[in-house]
């Protein structure tokens, strides 16, 4: 049986849940696989109403779950039902992307007979992966990264059915939003779930299943590429896993904003977000120094979302405690509470400490790194592994180039003056970076594009325009971006 | 060392090589990233040329290199001509991509400070992966997919430099390649060559390679996954293997033309393409029958590419003597030379003899299953491997709908009323397909889009004007296809 747990005190909430053990995975998969037949074939107009559909239905349930998930993970009602009008927004855009259509990426070459050798008739769309796909819930974001969660919507989207393998940190949260979704899709089987860790080895193992998302830890994520690695048929894997999410303060950039910004940034939802800032590189400068200490030791921690988490991040403290502490907030109140802690530690230190002393530590704290001359920089920054995002604060773009030229291959997106928590849901949203930030760097878990990771194109040669997809017939007669013989139109 | 064999006397031709050790992999590895970097930052329109005048090159010494190839592969002299031009062709294509700009989905959201939460500006942009790309020659193209083939154009077109692992049944050919297309390139280094089994356990580990790209068999493709699997940090594998390439025929279709065309297609190049039509359902029928037995006994084997190639060849041909001979071609001439064999047996028992029975044998021969009843297809196409391609041969569109719908699951490509074989090189071509055909069915490695695979994007948030990449700045100064706000534009 799996219980929630409510972080301010420790105690059980809810009701417990029992576990889903192999005949039942197999049940609930291959229930979604046969309703995902009807939903493959579904005009895309319909799957954008569907989708529109959830988003109303999350919407008309925000009291109820802001609730349900505040025992179970004690965000606040402020964060949660933020959270859940970001995961409806989430199925609204993704509604946007499967009327416009431009995901498909139609293409027509007409047959030409005096080419050499004579080219047939060919077309290419994408299409849905021909299965069901496996999403791993986060424990962080127990809507917007869960159930209903980004995963969730864009594979939906994109035309697959979907089986999640509920967290541990959100039981109950997670079966109340698996029953709203599942109530307002055309066939609730669309929307599967499984709870324990063995249903989710028997879930990514499934036959059926034919790609896995995942929002986690590393060692999660290398735990399930072993699992995959199992399989006859392999499958390919989005995980999005660790992040330190580099920060780099040039001298131009106004000390007392940077600190507010930094201590806000760091300890925003008790640090418990994979684009929180782990890492910063800051001028020695004892006014700088002075204001960040300030800015940390005005902050207040609180409980995290699970007793293990909590566990990881006291021992992450540990590892940092190597390093000097620079300033720490207030601790927070509850069962599972910490406290946000910023160590610091000069250039030289941290580099000869690499790669361990920058290994991500999840929750409120932060080393900051004192160079002498941005010079220095550069060869540090080389050495840094893969991140989703990294930040520059400048007041002087000209001082920024080859520092921006070295983290443009560190991370997946680049922040000017700004925090990397709080990831905006647009099409040009990329959250995704290299290893380990992301098993695959091409793609991204945030945004528009995120339903690229459950198509693959179908090429059709010299094939009859009555089996043609409506996508690929001539005329366009659904009206959506194509490149015909070499030229895109819209 | 290393020696070119002629597969028409079985006796080494050209001169031997020296495998490429561990520092020489290095050091070219190391050549080729540095020379990347200057590459990676060439605007589009310079780096058009530079393919183009790979093109150019590789035209201009057709002559030697189809002689140097034919003592190599025993190709002959019409097919390696026709493979030159169409390895130019690559490269016009993905110049023709390149000046396009339109597979670098650049997409603009410009601020919205009135959404909730305030939604800064994001631009992203698909970029070079930073490092090399590691390609592995294939056996059976010596110049289409091997040295200066689809995967390394569409490398080069990404921004990325490459090193390839020469097949080493084709060391003279790929050693003349490599220094054509070296000279041609703005840096020599650009394109790295190394030669030997452990060459290729070196490239594909090296730190600075951040992804491969395969063309082989299926053991192949798995032991580089293996290699890949020991780095640290992991990197994408696009790998094209094994495929069968169903052809259904159904009743409608004409039985003389089904029978020719398939025998010129099972037997074209000695049945060495991955495309090569390895199995055929076709109605239970005497006309036909005969037809195809005596289009088969009209053709003429010849040498196969390597004496390891023709051993497995002739394993293959002792598992498929399990089935029933249907005829046998003429044997071709020279020291590997074999004969093309046709083989049958009804539905029932193929299914019964499923997987093993419908593996590939690599070379010219097919398996042709008989059918009472087109309904009861189904269930057995069901259970196929993910091939390259599907066929459906039928006269009535009407009758065949849900044979197309399974085979779109199983193939990347489906043709009507052609054959597989003859790859063409265009904007909508999809070479790919469910494993085992590739590693990643989202990707194709002849076409357009085969660039996509050395691309990952980047996110910009607030970013200057200043440091912007081109892409993204406003105004368009590149004039590429984007997608502002929502909309896309050309």
């Amino acid at each position: 049986m799996i219980n929630g747990y409510d972080p301010r005190t420790g105690e059980t909430t809810g009701d417990a849940i029992p576990e889903t053990d192999t005949a039942g995975v197999d049940k609930i998969v291959s229930a979604a696989a046969t309703a995902g037949t009807a939903w493959r074939a579904t005009p895309a107009k319909e799957r954008a109403r569907a989708l529109e559909a959830v988003a109303d239905a999350l919407t008309a349930h925000v009291d109820e779950l802001w609730r349900l998930a505040d025992q179970e993970t004690a965000l606040g009602e402020v964060r949660l039902r933020g959270e859940v009008a970001r995961t409806a927004g989430q199925f609204r855009l993704f509604a946007q992307v499967v009327r416009d259509g431009g995901h498909l990426d139609a293409v027509i070459d007409h047959a030409d007979p005096t080419a050499t050798p004579p080219r047939p008739d060919v077309r290419r769309v994408k299409r849905p992966l021909p299965g069901v796909v496996a999403v791993f819930a986060a424990s962080n974001f127990p809507f917007a990264f869960s159930v209903a969660g980004g995963d969730t919507a864009s594979a939906l989207a994109a035309g697959c059915p979907v089986v999640v393998k509920a967290h541990p940190g959100h039981p109950g949260t997670s079966g109340r939003v698996a029953g709203i979704v599942r109530e307002a899709l055309p066939h609730p089987d669309l929307l599967g779930l499984v709870q324990g860790m063995r249903a989710g080895k028997d879930l990514v193992q499934h036959p059926r299943v034919v790609a896995a998302g995942f929002t986690g830890s590393i060692a999660g994520g290398k735990a399930i590429q072993a699992l995959i690695d199992e399989r006859e048929v392999p499958i390919p894997f989005f995980g999005e896993l660790g992040s330190v999410n580099p920060v780099v303060v040039l001298p131009s950039a106004p000390a007392a904003e940077v600190a507010s910004g930094f201590a806000a940034s760091l300890t925003l939802g008790v640090g418990q977000f994979c684009t929180n800032p782990g890492l910063m590189f800051v001028p020695e400068d004892d006014e700088l120094r002075k204001a960040l200490a300030a800015a940390v030791e005005g902050t207040t921690g609180g409980p995290m979302l699970a007793e293990r988490i909590r566990d990881g991040y006291l021992g992450g403290l540990e590892r940092l405690g190597a390093l000097t502490l620079l300033a720490e907030g207030n601790p927070g109140e509850g069962a599972w509470a910490v406290t946000p802690k910023v160590f610091t530690t000069d250039l030289e230190s941290f580099a000869a400490g690499l790669p361990r002393v920058a290994e991500e530590c999840f929750g409120p704290a932060s080393i900051v790194v004192t160079y002498r001359d941005p010079a220095d920089l550069r060869p540090v920054l080389e050495r840094l592994e893969g991140s989703l995002t990294a930040t520059i604060h400048s007041s002087l773009p000209g001082e920024a180039g080859e520092i921006a030229e070295v983290l443009s291959r560190k991370a997946g997106r680049l922040i000017w003056n700004g925090w990397p928590t709080g990831v905006a849901v647009c099409w040009a949203m990329h959250h995704g970076g290299p290893w380990p930030a992301t098993t695959v760097s091409a793609h991204t878990s945030v945004g528009a594009t995120a339903v690229d990771r459950w198509l693959a194109p179908t090429a059709y040669q010299d094939w009859p325009a009555k089996l043609l997809p409506d996508e690929l017939k001539d005329g366009n007669p659904l009206g959506i971006p194509r490149r015909v013989d070499g030229a895109l139109s819209v």
